[in-house]
């Protein structure tokens, strides 16, 4: 018989595409999302939490992206190895479907309309790469209910509003809306209104929903009998003549300098369609409804090269871009980009409920926007680390204790030091790696003497590694009180720190 | 052929156990979990955000609920249907294991001891009850690293500074103290130290833990010969004889007046062990340093009578306790109960490691303090619903968009009706439904006239159902005024209904 093996010790990882998050990584997104619920709240949005599992059934397939049609979730069955297995579960992949679910379940005890807003954690079980996780967060706020396109405009000005809460100056973002319904206006000019070219349509909102990808060129390849890419493969393209492609093309080209001239060139490429004419006339109405509450071109505009998602939505489309510049990890300069997007979704809830329900909605990219705000260099990163009492006596904890009590009672962020306290010197380098403002050291002296020595480890960084206690007695940076004004003392130190 | 069917609708409903959280659901938690953490960040604990899943293989087995060792997890194998199925992946049940696999991956950058909190949804697959469900916050605080008591003295201060700044006053909560080496001394003094009596320790902690649903007459049994349940399932006992069962039942019930008479009590129960003693020690030394730091009895009291978790915990264990009552479903009054819990586990990074790891931690059970809170009538239900600016005329709608945004710049809730405006009923139904406290209405009189209509809805509310506008208009509760003062009335509307 073979010998028993001992089992392995697990391995302490997580598992891949997953990560852990430190510190103010948790608190700068906790208090980012605070700020987003806040305004979200001042618009009339009401919070919803459902839960990170949701059925199979009532998830559906509706992922955006058309790259990814078969891009998977995290499944399960429930009593997989029961006699009578049960549904299939899985987590969320993002908030809209969950809503859709909602919707339709609580639809008599909800207002119409119903706007919400939710944020939390979303799953998807894709292949991970860099700076791609397969947990992250969303947070989303949506009208159900309003087919009125002054919901849509809304969502665009709560959206600027939003990134300006955060941090984000005017001038450094801009939220560009697109229509659908232009598109479509778009390819009946080109011909592929018929029900026989439901091919040739899926093939256009495909081809400039890679636009950012593979440039005009390849669009166009796209467009007309269809390209090559670099590995050799084949596309088939949606075989359109150089005329209809032109009028494709002139769509995701069509911004001109002010709102007005663009819809003007909107209009014309749209012809006589009456759907193109309705997106122009929604366009043109979001943009004098923006303008009447004081969101002017400078902070929206109307940007027919809006192309993602255009094959999800069905109206209006948006997209919030900050215009700065970032050097990226090679130390090239680029712009920073998208960081939030959105749009009108007509027929989420009818799968569920036979009736189609208009609404629209935005998802903030919580990642993106902390990852500008830290480009830009505003996320506060003032070291918050807490007072911390050093032990030089084991047998006094109590007095240690009753310190750290009165500085927290004040409203101060303290410690004792709970480690070995034998080396003093690991006791200094915790503070250090703590990122302490200031230790206290009562020893026996100073207990006698019924004062304690406070020092200031911003003033003494410096000079803290290595010293002996002596030393660092010595340092000018500290200071000898009596014990009663410890909290006072304290205050003045991180008072003259910040 | 049979004919195909069509695929029928899903249904839309959350998954069995789990539900949807609305409005002041979510944002009573979210104000909770903002408060518990200001008091963990102040005691110097810096937050951690590990993802929702987890291997199977780092989750490991570490429930401490001992009536349900095999308590299912939520888990699916990756890659299951391919070549190469890949890692067995679970959903996260608590907070402490992925704490243990996180200390155990980046021990290295993380200061010694480690103070970490986290929050967050863990998930259970377990069989759902009434008010039990499949996902739910937890709420930890947690100190690795550690081995003096003082750090559990400190989680037991900051356990009532918790409950303080959410809103328990205090003398309406006890954090109990007691400690699992005292048992162990116990049990060494009825005899069962030896490495033979494994097997009877282990009935002894399972007895002792079902102390609440037993009662005293059921554990002693269990501490016997055995006991028979209702349904006549026989349980095997430790196998004590009357005096051996009598120290162990004394331990429980060793609860005095004052601690140092309880403390005199035990070490009579657990008179020349080590062990013993060394957990009196400890829980006088956590008394003590609760003292120094102002946490009397009317907070802290040390109580043998807690015995959960008394089987998974090492060293001190603790409790919160609302002492209050409450009434329950059937109008029975009851001690609210236990909302918290926590304590010593020194060996719960030592799989991964091999390393003995010392560590304590708490656990605030979320839902149940803000059941509490609700029960004591202590959380905010003040409505507070949007001002709702009607709209009288589709055409007009940048004018009301307008006025939203005045509100909205002003910092007061506001929204535009999106819904069809054709029934000015509806309107007011919705709003009724929000819980507006205002409605703003211009008409085409009131717009030539540059007037607005400001509509106190609190003190409307009753009238207002089935009012045509005429009379609507009509009612006392309203103002006209001219359009530019729409902030400054509203304002004062707002601030005479708080």
């Amino acid at each position: 018989m073979a010998k028993q093996k001992k089992s392995p010790r697990p391995k302490a990882e997580t598992p891949k595409g997953f990560r852990d998050y430190f510190g103010a990584e948790v608190t700068h997104r906790t208090e980012m999302l605070g700020k987003i619920a806040a305004v979200y709240h001042r618009y009339g949005f009401d919070a919803l939490e459902s839960s990170g599992v949701e059925t199979v059934q009532a998830l559906g397939k509706f992922l955006p992206d058309v790259d990814r049609p078969n891009e998977g979730v995290f499944a399960w069955q429930e009593d997989a190895d029961s006699d009578k297995p049960g549904d299939w579960l899985a987590l969320r992949y993002d908030l809209t479907a969950p809503l859709a679910r909602v919707y339709a379940q609580h639809q008599n005890d909800l207002p119409k309309p119903y706007r919400r807003y939710a944020m939390g954690p979303v799953w998807r079980n894709e292949k991970p790469g860099p700076g791609r996780f397969r947990q992250f967060y969303q947070c989303d706020a949506d009208t159900v209910g309003a087919s009125s396109v002054a919901a849509d405009a809304e969502i665009c000005a709560m959206l600027a509003d939003c990134l300006e809460e955060v941090g984000i100056e005017r001038g450094d973002y801009i939220v560009r809306v697109n229509n659908r319904k232009v598109l479509n206006g778009v390819m009946e000019v080109a011909g592929l209104s018929g029900d026989d070219k439901e091919a040739e349509r899926g093939i256009v909102l495909r081809a400039i929903d890679k636009l950012d990808r593979l440039g005009t060129d390849g669009v166009r390849a796209l467009l007309g009998e269809g390209r090559k890419d670099e590995s050799g493969d084949f596309t088939k393209g949606a075989g359109l003549n150089g005329a209809q492609a032109d009028v494709v093309m002139g769509f995701m080209q069509a911004k001109r300098d002010s709102g007005a001239e663009t819809v003007a060139r909107l209009r014309e490429l749209v012809a006589d369609s009456k759907v193109g004419a309705e997106g122009v006339d929604e366009l043109e109405l979001i943009s004098d409804l923006m303008s009447a509450g004081g969101y002017g071109p400078d902070r929206i505009e109307i940007d027919p090269s809006v192309v993602r998602g255009l094959g999800y939505y069905t109206g209006p489309v948006f997209e919030a871009e900050l215009t700065f510049e970032i050097k990226d990890d090679k130390g090239r300069t680029r712009n920073f980009g998208s960081v939030a997007g959105g749009g009108r979704y007509d027929d989420l809830v009818k799968r569920f409920t036979g009736q189609e329900v208009p609404a629209t909605g935005v998802s903030i990219g919580v990642d993106r926007l902390l990852a500008a705000l830290d480009a830009k260099g505003r996320l506060d990163k003032t070291a918050d680390g807490p007072v911390v009492v050093t032990v030089m006596d084991k047998a006094r904890m109590a007095d240690y204790q009753a310190m750290v009590a009165e500085l927290r009672q004040a409203g101060i962020r303290a410690e004792v030091y709970l480690g070995n306290p034998k080396n003093f010197g690991n006791q200094l380098k915790y503070a250090d790696k703590r990122g302490s403002p200031v230790a206290v050291i009562e020893g026996g002296d100073e207990y006698e003497k019924g004062v304690i020595q406070i020092k200031d480890l911003i003033l003494g960084a410096q000079m803290a590694e290595g010293a002996t206690l002596e030393e660092y007695k010595e340092l000018p940076s500290q200071y000898e009180v009596p014990r009663d004004q410890l909290v006072a003392k304290v205050r003045d130190i991180l008072d003259s720190q910040s």
